[in-house]
């Protein structure tokens, strides 16, 4: 049986961020976060989570070293697949996505996969990098001013590339990674209270794609560990 | 015939960064920048870069809006092609890739295909945006140190994995995508003073794709327009 084991997060700013709301990725956002993959590449028997090595959140600061041997960049996710260890969400997700069965995470046309490239690209490079919490840490007392500005200058761009590109989700009417790169890219934008009215196609999509339970479970506000103040 | 057309880079900020060494992908770093993908794909028939709307280094102000319609990042690249727009540099790669004839830049195996995305995504999201000159320009003084400190935490997580994934190139023997974002990201390195000596793979591998003919005419230090100061 072939195994996606997800290695605990486990970074020396872990302690500090709390363990759920920070990741980009809802995949590999908590200990629920295989239950998208399950749900999309529908053989349970292929992917388990080991969360035996993932301690309760709070003590992630002994894992550090052990787990920058898996992860030299100290990220979620990393992962450990087939003999290979892979970390970057989207390098992940395409993995998963070419060797395993079940639903597509990428559409089978090139160009409409080029799109979602394009949109998890504008999102994981354009964005989540400016304002995720190792960056924001740096910035003190700018930190809000800092995450807005990058959050709208990427959503700028994206509101009219998706409104282009999608129908029911953001490209066409298939849930894709550009779905999943969405979600918790529109929850830090209400995070750092970014005015999503001026963003009238990101926000239809972050509502449709909250009902589905995938998204749902998976979602940073209902994580086991999410902090009262954020859950949703 | 198809075409891939290159628009000009024409953002706000080109006037002060000018032309050719601030982008980490040299397939779309100046006029020259298409040059890579006619040596790997060769079939230049089916690519043509039209520099009609390139405008002289310093002229690139007046296209602000009209390149804003066309990639509303307003960064480099915006790709017109086959009816769809297409920016992010790896989109573009991959796209390419996938629809056009010639030797691969990415692999066909599926685990060295995710190596090779896992290092194009560990440099493309985990390092570029941080040093790249829209941020660096907000960090005023503190721009080197800032640059320098988001470079080394990359290339400390990078210089392992290279170590596990290089051959005789970033993943094995077969010249990648991982590559290409590899060469400029060195460059930008080098430029901020980043002590490469401490990452002999990365050094190494650098060398040897700096050899290569289609690296080094691409590369950000051999553009018409490099500042005499920034030669190599």
């Amino acid at each position: 049986m072939s195994c996606v084991k997800i290695s605990a997060r486990a970074s020396e700013k872990v302690k500090a961020i709390k363990w759920s709301p920070q990741c980009t990725c809802p995949l590999f956002n908590s200990p629920r976060k295989i239950e998208p993959i399950q749900q999309w590449h529908p053989k349970p028997s292929l992917f388990f989570m080991d969360t035996s090595e993932a301690p309760a959140p709070g003590e992630f600061g002994s894992l550090t070293e052990q787990y920058k041997t898996l992860n030299p960049m100290q990220q979620v996710p990393a992962v450990e697949i087939d003999g290979i260890t892979l970390s970057q969400s989207l390098a992940v997700i395409q993995y998963i996505d070419e060797t395993r069965p079940g639903p597509r995470l990428l559409p089978a046309d090139p160009k409409k996969r080029a799109q979602v490239r394009m949109i998890s690209d504008l999102i994981a490079s354009g964005i989540q990098p400016l304002q995720n919490l190792y960056v924001i840490q740096k910035m003190g007392a700018e930190k809000m001013q800092w995450a807005q500005h990058f959050i709208d200058r990427g959503f700028q761009a994206l509101e009219p590339i998706l409104k282009e590109t999608s129908g029911t989700y953001c490209v066409d009417d298939e849930i894709s990674m550009a779905d999943i790169c969405l979600v918790p890219q529109v929850y830090n934008a209400e995070r750092f209270k970014v005015d999503l009215e001026k963003y009238p196609t990101i926000k239809r999509l972050n509502q449709t794609l909250r009902e589905i339970e995938a998204f749902r479970v998976s979602h940073p506000s209902c994580q086991p560990d999410t902090p009262e103040e954020l859950r949703g």
